[in-house]
């Protein structure tokens, strides 16, 4: 077996800077972050740095650390223990996606061919459930109860967001409203915890948990959004994962809810056999994005995503003014009009 | 989709009482586990219990809780803690069991068809990531950061040595002391968490404590020798899960590494070709049983379980004689004499 294993956080580095001022605010903390992550990762099995290094390795956007180290700077925390919250936060993540791929059989996640197609479906669920175990051995060296509670129900939270939209695959009858419970379920759910977890150290003020977690809610809900907007409209070089994939994978996202119910007869049978039984022929794709282009679906899902960033905006309201609020606030609109 | 789920802690109770003496001890804690089982698999997802209770309707041995609950009497343990205790444990197992279906494509356990052969691989990874993170919901609620590290860091050496054991895989060079570090990882471990997590609830001296892990090590790699010994000795309906399993998919377990040591030229291109190739033909697992019967592999292994049964039984040696001590030492034999 070649070992691949060389990690390197620097690498991760041109993906976070498309993040910019949020990603110059916690730098120093983010290296520590890094560094956890991999002191963490390595085993005497070599096997299990490799595979999971893979991911780390190709970087991502790493908002949810991000967002974790910021709003411990918004609580004024002044700890050590939001580093082990961040690197927990991106294990829970990177399993999921881990388990994710092999559930996907997805072929490309972050530009790199994915884990699963180089090692096999078998250490894919294997590393993800490494990495999940990992998590809950991180959360316990915070050492506190109330954390460990919040984080553990997060970590149901996503996997039953997962299931309920592996349920959903192909099913054309699902509605908006149960979209969105999947999305906040799957994604929302960890970014509301990244954001309010630091204020169970600051022993905070119930309405400033509250307001972190609707901040949270709110920017993943927007976030999710338009990550399943980008699967049919971004470039994929910009995109890292393969434009398409949800398409192909018959997954009920925004882009298909809004369309099945502007479309003709034509339309309709069109997706009944693509996303309904899943015969997709050379060009197929292309015809979808023509008629969600159309049927003006993608001006609507940017109105949608605004109305959630604009509850997340003010969610932070009660707050002082100040340099992190300033930034978190702006990482709303970031989110929305970013292309990758 | 039919609702399968009708769950009924009775229909498990056939192959508990196979371990007699130890079911009637706690048979009555045993039913407050089954139901609290029953209630953290309750889920507004339909789908999350039916597959869930597939698994946990079958039965299974339920040893590791039983013995979890043994030990906290032996411990003098007189909360109820003990009972999330031992359906967590129970929890991860199913966790690993789900999981491991998919990695060994098996057909059948505990009898019954694998969930994933009914709902597919997805299902039960994502089935299997919920009972993982129910099992850190469970831990949480006990409020120990102790209790919680010891169990995290279980499920972690669990997964670590499903690791080793995929790598090994069809690897005929691997040693016996490379099997028993990986059963020591898979199995042995949660067995010896089983035993000695209640002492940590109680404050008991470290002597004790001691103890406990030392009979949960012991235990739990006899058990493993002989599960592993089975899939070649036993009869399919006795063992519920496929007998011939392990020399299907190549795991090099105990049976094949002492036949490996003991074969002629013409066994080992016969081990060559099954084994390490993969390529197996009708009458060749037949062929394989009478290699092992010929090298008299089965009565040496008998005598290696025995070696580690008999430490197991002195662990317990620094305990005051009573029932419950007399109890586990009496299992010990159980495990090693079943034929299930």
């Amino acid at each position: 077996m070649v070992l691949l294993y060389k990690y390197d956080p620097e690498s991760n580095f041109n993906n976070q800077k498309k993040f910019g001022e949020l990603h110059q605010f916690v730098i120093n903390d983010l290296k520590k972050v890094d560094f956890l992550i991999k002191e963490k990762i390595k085993n005497k099995i070599n096997y299990i740095p490799e595979v999971a290094s893979h991911l780390f390795k190709a970087g991502g956007k790493r908002i949810r650390p991000m967002l974790c180290l910021a709003c411990a700077r918004l609580c004024n925390y002044k700890g050590l223990k939001h580093i082990n919250l961040s690197a927990c936060i991106e294990f829970i993540h990177t399993a999921t996606l881990l388990h994710d791929d092999v559930i996907d059989e997805s072929k490309k996640r972050r530009g790199v061919i994915t884990a699963n197609n180089i090692w096999g479906n078998k250490s894919s669920v294997l590393v993800g459930d490494f990495l999940l175990s990992k998590s809950f051995e991180l959360m316990t060296e915070v050492e506190n109860i109330e954390v460990l509670k919040v984080l553990s129900e997060t970590s149901s939270i996503i996997i039953e967001g997962e299931i309920s939209q592996m349920i959903s695959n192909r099913n054309m009858s699902t509605t908006e409203d149960e979209y969105l419970n999947i999305i906040k379920s799957k994604t929302s759910n960890l970014f509301a915890t990244a954001a309010k977890i630091n204020s169970y150290l600051t022993k905070s003020k119930v309405e400033y948990k509250n307001a972190l977690d609707s901040f949270g809610m709110n920017l993943g809900t927007a976030f999710q959004i338009i990550d399943d907007l980008l699967d049919y409209k971004a470039v994929e070089k910009d995109m890292g994962k393969m434009v398409g994939d949800d398409f192909k994978e018959g997954k009920i996202t925004l882009p298909i809810i809004l369309a099945l119910r502007r479309s003709n007869q034509i339309e309709n049978n069109f997706w009944k056999k693509t996303i309904q039984n899943g015969e997709i022929n050379p060009g197929d794709f292309q015809k979808a994005c023509s008629i969600l282009k159309k049927r003006e679906v993608f001006d609507d899902i940017y109105i949608r995503a605004k109305h959630y960033g604009a509850i997340a905006k003010d969610a932070l309201g009660i707050f002082d003014n100040s340099k992190e609020k300033k930034i978190l606030i702006n990482i709303v609109d970031f989110v929305i009009n970013r292309s990758f």
